[in-house]
């Protein structure tokens, strides 16, 4: 072992992981990648916007001398500008460029709002299932992961959070609409949340923050719209980006924003320029500010992504699953009808199907398929999913 | 305060910086911009190759359907081929793409490097005067950025760094050519410095690598090539960036290449696939990654830069200034006629002239000019220069 001791921990202990990607590619290379059925990455299968293609041939015709060197560190003021003129309509109190830091995605973001909140100890809370990566970049600086449930249906559980909560706790971090369970969190459940973290801020004597990955905000169906926290909590901060909404998760662009009634909003401005820069990430990438200034409201045919839901809720339905119906995202949860997710997953491997066990998001008992695939995909899957239930009736 | 100690400690401590950045925005807005000669930062000021704007624009024509999506978090295959081909023309040993991680520049490999050797205490040992951000980046994960002296004229000092190797250095971290001074360190320094890490590393029973940063390799003068580290100890690893070469520093694009004959290359590239995606990064920029792939020994007019090395430099030296002529990158890093540099460069802002004092890089008694600016700028700022030294002849 040459590695940092926790580098080499997490690769043995996300060997499993490994373990079945290398199974996943090994069925693609006997089975051919077209016969494989593979819901395991949430990589957006649809294209982005036709707006997206204009404004970057655009943007790159209208390239200066400059527009690749280093900009403000929080991002160019006008992108800024024009992402805080979006988020004021959507979000509804009046925000400023002052409010945003343009990131290398929401991961970004996240690590650089956990930098510059985290003190080592500090305990970051997330209801479950929850993404994978969030353990880690809570670690990278020093915080610490806790988890709490949620109801079964995947919406907030507030007695548990309230207990859930300690003197160490400095975020609560939640993600609506969820990976991997596509809830979307109610406006009077935020109202609530946000009382309850006021009381144990006051009750602690710290701020607690409450911090929102929203890189799914757009992608909702049947007429919900995602509530803002900026409303029903003071002391919050939103990361997200643009990978998901237009389909562009490789170019890594995205940001921070900060509540504008928040009580340090300059010094949390500050410490996160700061942080950016520190982290390496230095600045967002430049091109890509420019162009995503240009696309704000625009996302990829939401009603595609709906159409793949309700195939996929469907078929599944009928060959006798049982899950929450996802509001959001592209992602269904469903229950497996043995306790061992891992060994379930490995079954629908045997019928060339790809999916992620529930244990990864700390969802045991479940397993998570991203319908971020052609329809056909799951056409033709639905066979596989009956096949492997029918074993366990 | 509402951030982590960490970072209110930083802005504390840099806020000397900041005042002269606010002193700095203060003059432009007096007396205008163009009559202030800035010299404090290392934003490179000739535009892009022309190849870069044709390749740039025929990448986003080429971009079919899935060409913004998540690629292999080490980067497109293909794309660290090109740059393996290349590599291994410039620094010899045969180098291939499972050597190669792209990244979010030299900034983002730094800390990618970082978070997968340094395990907390561990020392990361670079000769002094250095880039200031080093410190972070190895802070950022756990380590200790431990400072040894080179010579006066900035080339490495062996039995310094002899002397500073402990049992807990797990890297010694160079850049050549140098920010802040511009040297370059020789073939027969790099290769004493291999030797000596290799015995260190025997005698305290774990590999110390050898880091080089290397953003500023092809901007050298006078027929100066930069040895490769690679002929020079096995356990060594580059992070690099084309920032700097083909002036797109805000973009974010750069690379680490991992010497293809260390002990546990794999572990390596395993470890820092890892750490490039749980630290945020996720990847590097997609279309970027495409584009600086057919960029590869390409780079700005580095006549041009040196035109304006030797216009600053033969001026300074007319008006009674010391310094180690820089062989490549663009910087010079003059001495202060005073112990106090901070002192020295408030008396050039006296002149509209702007620079770094040479404490914010562990050289205090000088003063760092960034010469990527018009030539004008550096004929126009030339009496002022004479003028405060006058002051203290």
């Amino acid at each position: 072992m040459t590695v940092a001791r926790k580098i080499n921990e997490i690769m043995t202990r996300s060997s499993w992981i490994r373990k079945m990607f290398e199974e996943g590619a090994r069925l693609k290379a006997v089975h051919g990648a077209a016969n494989v059925f593979d819901f395991s990455l949430g990589n957006p299968s649809l294209p982005p916007p036709e707006k997206f293609n204009r404004i970057l041939r655009d943007t790159v015709d209208a390239c200066g001398l400059e527009d690749h060197c280093y900009m403000p560190q929080a991002g160019y003021p006008q992108v800024c500008a024009s992402i805080a003129a979006y988020l004021t309509e959507e979000q509804g109190p009046d925000i400023t460029c002052d409010e945003i830091i343009m990131t290398c995605g929401a991961a970004g973001a996240l690590n650089v709002i956990f930098k510059t909140l985290l003190d080592p100890g500090d305990e970051v809370l997330t209801p479950v299932p929850c993404f994978v990566e969030y353990r880690f970049y809570a670690d990278n600086h020093g915080g610490v992961l806790k988890t709490v449930n949620t109801r079964p249906d995947f919406t907030l559980d507030i007695d548990a959070l309230k207990d859930a909560i300690t003197a160490k706790t400095k975020a609560v971090l939640i993600n609506s609409p969820n990976n991997p369970t596509g809830q979307i969190y109610s406006k009077t459940s935020l109202d609530e949340l946000g009382r309850l973290i006021e009381q144990k801020s006051r009750e602690f004597g710290h701020i607690i923050y409450l911090v929102a990955d929203e890189p799914y905000r757009k992608i909702v169906f049947d007429g919900i719209r995602v509530p803002s926290i900026f409303r029903s909590y003071r002391e919050s901060i939103i990361a997200t980006s643009y990978s998901k909404d237009i389909s562009i998760p490789g170019e890594r662009i995205g940001f921070a924003a900060v509540n504008p009634a928040a009580s340090f909003k300059n010094e949390l401005m500050a410490g996160m320029t700061l942080s950016n820069r520190i982290l390496g990430f230095v600045n967002a990438p430049a091109l890509m500010q420019r162009v995503v200034a240009c696309m704000q409201g625009i996302s990829v045919d939401i009603d595609a992504y709906k159409r793949k839901r309700d195939l996929l809720c469907d078929g599944l339905v009928d060959a006798g699953y049982a899950f929450t119906k996802p509001s959001g995202a592209f992602y269904l949860f469903p229950q497996t009808p043995i306790a061992d997710d891992v060994a379930f997953v490995k079954d629908l491997q045997q019928e060339l199907i790809l999916v992620v066990p529930g244990s990864g998001f700390s969802g045991p008992g479940h397993f998570r398929v991203a319908f971020c695939v052609e329809d056909e995909t799951i056409v033709n899957a639905l066979p596989g999913f009956r096949k492997v239930m029918q074993k366990y009736k």
